[in-house]
């Protein structure tokens, strides 16, 4: 896994350990009451389409994290694309513990490949341009560290992770400091040295003061094509530009054709269509 | 708020405790390079499009355990339908805190009216047979109560929460078990009295089989519209029967149309469409 | 382990490491001070009377998880009646982890074997009769998960787990609806429909009521003998009757034989008689 | 409350907190179902049997925490004797969150009148004798700070709360250590000097080298009465005695008798007979 | 406060009710035995020394969390110089939760003023030149929030919080890519373009290397004086210089005349002096 | 470890746990970035001065903890004294996780060694004399445990962990109780019988009602070197006596020479130097 959020094994776990309990509780009333220990089965996830794959280590360890016995054979890396029918990976071992953590693992896989899915598709619509694909912070609550992950895995980059490590100017900073130069000036002042000051900007007076103060990199928000095009020239690479808002798969070519450096889109990650897998499990004899 | 779940408030504000953590850690470095503590400002929620309302009351917490002295005044009620430019909500208070919310909230509300908003159609579009709309466990990990109470407010009705408040004997238990007779005669041998025991067929011998062990409920799996017919008349309406698999809008009145009591639905809480909503902020002369 | 609960390991790992840290703390003065890390023992787990087995996994773990090298050897199962001086279990390792894991495990122990005693003797009394003997939601606060496995394995069966999990409509719930047919009928417009609907009732009118809008079950509250019978009479069999309130080993039987389905009973799990079990620890030679 | 556990309220509710996820979850459907948010009741805690009062704010905390504008009148205090029939306190308000935590509220109460009055009676019975009544670590898991709480208002002393706070020499330290001597020297050197040195003997011989070593006190092992006698003889008053093992309210008047100065009775917390205590709820109009 | 770390008050109060927890556990058994709940008192923090204030807050906090009656007066402010004598805050409320949170509020606070004194101690001899002090990831496990901010109030800036919000490309990495120009170009492709991109050399030449591939920042480590003119004169302002290792309040002056523009000093919280302070608490008639 | 703290394992696992998220988040950007997975390295623990160890497991768990399988090789053992330039651990495996722990494990075992070193200091400083030095409850927030048992293995023994397990009667419980009889008495009669009551004195009259009480342990708190002598003749060995307030190394001989039996530092933990410890790390060829 070559990506810039390497989590912690034990961060995975506690995720997981906390989706295993909101789903069985004190125990799952049906598989207790008609299985018995002793059965065991075999479990194939299937692609009911095609998709890319993102997120099988994390679909492991749910099974796994309930019953350390189960046999997990992957037969694809995340990042791989599968054809509708393809067998992701294979699952040996208690036929219980498999029923039980079925639909969190699923939740989980389907998310994940989803957003990989629809990054790579944003990914390959701009290809040839400059422009990379950025995520957001509009992840699904909790979900930051695997929604972001699946963006990687999807060809995407990540913009900051959250409020903590990235300075991003919006305009409310901007109007409660009192203009651009003054916020940057701020945030030069105060924010650890290792971080680069973005500043949002909406128009191309905006975009020259921010020029004028070194911003780091500038946001345009909510610009038209045209507009892009013109903050374009009139930055002339100093900086990166990063377009955003309103990113539609239908208008990204177009967006990245401006010559913008970067394009963010929300949807990536707050609109995720789930990635269509099933689990066929059957018993096996014993 | 009248609804099968009444989640209590400690419960809602370690999980909204938990996405501030995640997008705040230990700090806003734009914010907290930029701002004062004295900066105050004025928020307003507005819907970018007509959307069913839910989550208001968890949208104002995300606010409130950042700065109690937020002032926060709803300006609609969950389950209300809003207009495209309507103000959902006003807040009124420091800036900071505001601003450090903002993402969190709205990754919460957004998420929370675009399935009320995909529930409501669903509900709507079966109006006038006796079909009702049901969510599955298709949730997103960790948000399940959230999403389960946003169906509710969308007009839908909750199937089970989890494997532990509710009995659906599928194609695996009965496989292990050694048939729908010996599936569900353990079942009632073992699970408390107050639960009801659904078992899912996925063809007219299966239920044939259900209806003789006087299952309580019947899943009819992935049929077609004239399965559907044919169950609905062979039950004759000893049981109640939910339709499942591959449920979409267009084709969910044709399924209710058939007769059957329940349409469960995973695309209502797998592949959310956030609604579109943004929290427009300005600082307020001090 | 065959049982309607069938909680992961994970959450029973969890109770006994904060029963573990709640005994322990920062450790063990005495064990620190007059040991040293290299003295192994044997002990053996004794039943100082005669008693049922419940808990024998939850008592390994609690020696497990502060020392995964004690070998825990089995010499009984749950649900297994033992005589004085039979010897249950016997660990051999480390002295100082099982000298400090001692009174926890014993604890757990002790308690569950205590529970499963009493209910078989419950169930024993009324055996030839229909009738079940139920558990209720009197159980040590913390402990519910362990108190009603023990019902389990000592014969009995589970009434719901929570309140999240079983629909019972009592004297206030239906004060509050004003009556039990509005109450009855709330309940089923918005519960999941996987759950049945049981009402409690105080006399033969109130059950008539509940008869009328077919609950699904009724719960007969501190009726005397002669009530009870009339009540089986009226309602002759078309729905389960449950018996509750003030339920002793000596009044059992006669409850039993009016007829009703199910006996719950709140002294299982709330007055609790620690079944006796010792464990001998002897240093080994080493 | 003087007395010499002093939990913070902060510890105390997080226990109550638990106590009340364990029971509500994501919520209690029937309350849901069939109440609005409109009803107000009012409560009364009746004893129904005469008890000693003990965790009122505990009780009342349950309550609180679940809604805090619940109005609770205390109408006694621990310690205090209350007879058959007594109002032992009173709530007012909305009667939801009444009945949601009503279950836990008791099932805490019951189980701490219930030790507080079983000690009480222990108490009592030694009257006119020297010896102090003695809880041991023998709570229910997870409850001891609540258990040993109970045994002080009960009129009962604490012995150590947990293995990290009091040094008692065991059988099984003295095996290991090779005799008394090695192991008591052991434990001055090396266990904090606020903490006196407790040592276990089974018999005369044992009792004379404790004393020879200078232990601090001296347990007495399922000694016999006229054991106890002699060895009460023999140590002069030189240490405490403490009288361990089998100890029943049948016995305790003769063991007191001996002269020893303290009694420890397991019983008072590992087998609770619950105090039988109702809550009458009763809705008011409004 | 305005700070580039300004962390939601949520998780300091979650640290101090943790160290409240390490020190009061289940009770304060002297308070508990000695007081009663009737007592009030007066508490004074005097400093015993010349210091600068840092985490008042933080010390109100852990006596309001144990009892939010306290009243808390400060009378001072967090970066204010005080002399020895002073009395930086004053404090009236009950006296038993004042003695019991007096050690953890103490322990925060002298840590604190220890950090932002020496921090103060260090800029201030540095003064007059253009480099600024900077923390390190040295700080005490678990305290980093707190460690960090007293730093910036003794008037030095924050470096990375953590490994997650700064790029720090060392030796290590350096040799596994194999060169500094890999190194440089992985992070870039791959890290948030939102950060920049720091590298650690130990000698001139790697400094070239690292020059020519445009890395953001350079930290130049362990290079004695005549070294980093070297490096000053090279770099001619191209990126800022970071020198690091071994710095002393002895040395600080002469690293800081060679033109790097920042100085990391690991003891600032690695080897706290904790600043004396003394809490003198008196009983108030009542 | 022969210690009276014995903190099981599972503790101090989540302490570094703790520590590890602290500092990694959500992941280490640089080394995810520049590294794959496949590098392999190996690691030296190198002193950098004289040094006592304390902490090697911890800092040994650190790496652990985030990779099972890195080898670890002690080469030294809590309590030896180590020489500049010797190689206490050696690590290898993949290089990282090595080079993610690094920091976290080195803040860990800095602190620690810098406790026992100057503990030990301390120790040898009063060699020859009756006196022990003690540590005191002046430790860093949330890692006491750790900075006690290093105090330990420095040679030095622990006072009281905390509140719970330790009587001290202080100057304010004095005031508040009225006297140092009536403070005495009630802690006699209210405590466990099985802690000690120390007292705190500050003049030779305070000494004087204290051993008129029968007090267990005297402090003389703050007393010059006169006063300690002449308490130590008044007390003639009836009780241990205990000197504390302002000591140094300096000042500590003369202080035992008065003849007092402890001496507690509260330097030893609350003011710690860090010991100069470097892991050098480097690549393996693969």
């Amino acid at each position: 896994m070559e990506s810039a959020f390497f989590p912690p094994k034990e961060q995975i776990h506690r995720l997981i350990r906390e989706v295993l309990v909101e789903d069985i509780g004190q125990g799952d009333v049906t598989t207790a009451a008609v299985l018995t220990d002793a059965e065991r089965g075999e479990g194939k996830a299937v692609a009911k389409t095609e998709l890319v794959v993102a997120g099988l280590d994390v679909f492991r360890e749910a099974f796994l994290l309930l019953d350390k016995d189960i046999i997990f054979t992957p037969l694809c890396r995340d990042g791989d694309r599968v054809k509708e029918g393809d067998v992701m990976a294979r699952l040996e071992g208690a036929l219980a513990p498999m029923l039980m953590a079925e639909r969190s693992a699923l939740n989980l896989l389907q998310r994940m490949c989803g957003i990989a899915t629809a990054t790579e598709r944003f990914v390959r619509t701009v290809e040839g341009t400059k422009a990379r694909i950025l995520d957001t912070r509009k992840t699904a609550p909790g979900l930051r560290v695997l929604d972001k992950y699946a963006v990687l895995v999807g060809g995407g980059c990540n913009h900051r992770f959250a409020l903590y490590d990235g300075v991003l100017i919006k305009e409310n900073h901007i109007a409660a400091a009192g203009g651009i130069a003054v916020a940057v000036e701020r945030a030069r002042a105060r924010v650890p040295h290792t971080l680069k000051i973005e500043v949002e900007v909406s128009n191309i007076k905006e975009l020259e003061e921010a020029l004028a103060v070194q911003a780091d990199i500038v946001m345009l928000d909510n610009m038209d094509l045209d507009q892009m095009k013109r903050a374009v020239e009139i930055t002339g690479g100093r900086v990166p530009l990063e377009a955003s808002g309103n990113v539609t798969l239908e208008r990204v070519r177009a967006i990245a054709e401006t010559g913008v450096d970067f394009i963010s889109v929300g949807a990536l990650t707050h609109s995720v269509q789930a990635a269509d897998i099933s689990l066929l499990i059957s018993p096996l004899a014993h």
